[in-house]
């Protein structure tokens, strides 16, 4: 990311900013404090800095309303931090009411000031109010931002903000913003939850042997990735087979970092994803994945879209595939598998149960296209995960 | 590598030894001259590094026959360099032979000189003499090895020097010395040619799609690597499935690096391995894995065992294994696979054609064990190298 040497972040707690930061040093740390806040959950990972009004040419800025320069030479004067702010969730304040309320708590005037947001501000009242009108009523001149808000409901803040004279810029770190919200903007515009596959194999595809012994075919170094993965997403899924193969608790359970428990300090709670069975067998009363917490729905439906359908429904934006292969091959077939995360062992089994069954025939030409996005070596595994690689709608 | 800060030896030319050496950078300067040599080929790689006699106690050191010490105090005393060689292939002198000529062609006197090399000295006449001999006859007064030679016919050799006086130690950069020769030293010791197993796949495990369409699953990067693979095997074999659907050429076409050619140097020769048919099926007369070069064989059996003895008694150290499934399934069951290349590209397949077949039903516990090697990324493909993990005989 693109930083200046003379203000480097880096090594210090990057909450309390002291330096003065220019619009992309701004824009960096509000990425960094978005990453703050929940990757699970309906509500976007957002993080804002407000920085003081650039008095240099203060009057000149709040003269040119609706201004859309991608930068000019003032990007790069440094200004002062009055607040930054991050989003915690549903349900909380988003970033920018975060960032003007430690703004108001302590005193600080943002009038004539700059909001430098990940996200475009929301103009909508949902569980909080819409950010863009508050921004306004705080008095803030111009807005920088990273991301454009997709979602028909909530977006038009940008144009909100215009219309009342607010200068507004978008598009600044934007590669980087796309990135960091890649999985809430793919929900959003796809109006579907965005779905990961996960399937852990032998060098020759397989998940099991032929005659169904061994579990788990990758390591421990593996397995403990999946639970930390299964800890960022809304919602795991497996089919009826799987569940009455394996009776599989589908709980999060990362490693605990060392040094981060014991000597009396409790173990930090786990996001636990909402459990979801598809398929028309029915889930026996003492499945363990039902669990204790209610948070486990049965699906009695083959229906991949129907499937995303109701998880919409239950504001899930990133499920988990996690199989077995009759499930895996429907996903992959309706074309809706937007990341696969493939561990695979140095291991052949030969004729065992595979990943992923009939394609319905497709030659490679026909295939979705993958992209490989990242190569992680696991112990003496390895985990490639693959994007999704679709035609501009 | 263990190697004293006083005289580095990286970044400048390593041919020519200006600055003394202690025996360890001896040893590490003789396993970098053993690389020049070809991988290929029935011998095995080696260099030699002749050090002047360590005169502070050029007496007590003569004076020890046999000694075997794992290295005192002396080991660290830098001495001056002598001599260097390395083996540059069958039918071209020893490394010992080599840095022994090289010494007297300069006119320089090895009597009390250390001998440091890779490989524990021969003790046979084979296309050349004897080099345990030739180093006692130029008056050496001491070698040290780092591997020694497992070999029935050629080993012997530091037991010669010893009972004529010689001192003779062993081990040292042990762990190096046995990786760089492991391909060599496993063909020695198993009595057969290594055997290392290329795959090329999908995430689940597919060679090719359902219809048989597209030749290539994986990429370009992944293509490029396996010829300069290639280059460095003594046989790559494929059987009569594979011929009859590819007509392959089975030759090396590495990458040529860039700046090397052009401008009127030439492209340079790429050791071409002996190509390999096995099964029963003919081989066509025009098939194009005859070649022109008489460097083709059909094995007409589907005996591994037989395929390995018919190779080593072709001077075979190394065979690389290339498909299909039925040849892949049969090295793999017949327990022979030392080594697997993996290419895995980020596709799914489903119902395609698979890397290996039936292995017999046997349970994942039953499988043989791999260790992954190492992990590369070659454009949107992986390769994962996988070693073969057999309980000492």
């Amino acid at each position: 990311m693109p930083r200046s040497a003379s203000a480097p972040t880096t090594g210090r707690d990057r909450h309390s900013v002291d330096a003065p930061l220019t619009l992309d040093e701004a824009m960096a740390h509000a990425l960094d404090l978005a990453r703050r806040g929940p990757a699970h959950g309906p509500n976007p990972q957002v993080g804002c800095v407000i920085l003081a009004a650039d008095t240099a040419d203060a009057t000149r800025t709040a003269g040119t309303p609706g201004a859309t320069s991608a930068g000019g030479a003032e990007a790069s004067r440094p200004r002062r931090v009055l607040a930054v702010g991050w989003h915690r969730g549903a349900g909380t304040p988003h970033a920018e009411a975060d960032a003007l309320a430690r703004a108001s708590a302590s005193g600080v005037d943002v009038r004539g000031a700059t909001a430098v947001v990940t996200l475009e501000p929301c103009n909508h009242t949902g569980r909080t109010g819409p950010c863009a009108q508050a921004l306004l009523d705080a008095g803030v001149a111009e807005v920088v931002v990273s991301v454009g808000d997709p979602n028909p409901v909530a977006s038009g803040g940008m144009g909100h903000l215009r219309s009342h004279g607010v200068a507004v810029r978008t598009g600044l770190l934007a590669d980087e913003g796309e990135e960091l919200l890649r999985v809430w903007l793919t929900s959003v515009r796809a109006g579907r939850p965005f779905v990961t596959l996960k399937t852990a194999t032998s060098l020759d595809g397989c998940v099991a042997a032929a005659d169904g012994s061994s579990r788990w075919i990758t390591g421990p170094q593996s397995r403990a990735h999946a639970h930390t993965v299964r800890a960022t997403v809304d919602a795991i899924l497996v089919g009826t087979g799987t569940l009455l193969a394996d009776d599989p608790t589908l709980t999060a359970r990362p490693p605990v970092p060392e040094g981060e428990v014991g000597d009396g300090v409790p173990e930090p709670a786990v996001h636990q994803p909402l459990r979801v069975v598809v398929g028309e067998r029915a889930v026996a009363d003492d499945a363990r994945v039902r669990g204790g917490d209610g948070r486990f729905v049965h699906l009695a439906t083959h229906d991949v879209h129907e499937v995303l359908a109701r998880l919409a429904a239950l504001e899930v934006r990133h499920v988990l595939v996690e199989g077995g292969p009759t499930v895996a091959t429907a996903f992959v077939t309706a074309g809706v598998v937007d990341e696969i995360h493939s561990y695979v062992a140095p291991v052949l089994v030969g004729d065992g149960r595979r990943a992923v069954g009939a394609l319905g025939g497709q030659s490679i030409d026909d295939a979705v296209r993958w992209s490989t996005s990242t190569v992680e070596r696991l112990g003496e595994d390895v985990l490639l995960v693959a994007r999704a690689v679709r035609p501009p709608p």
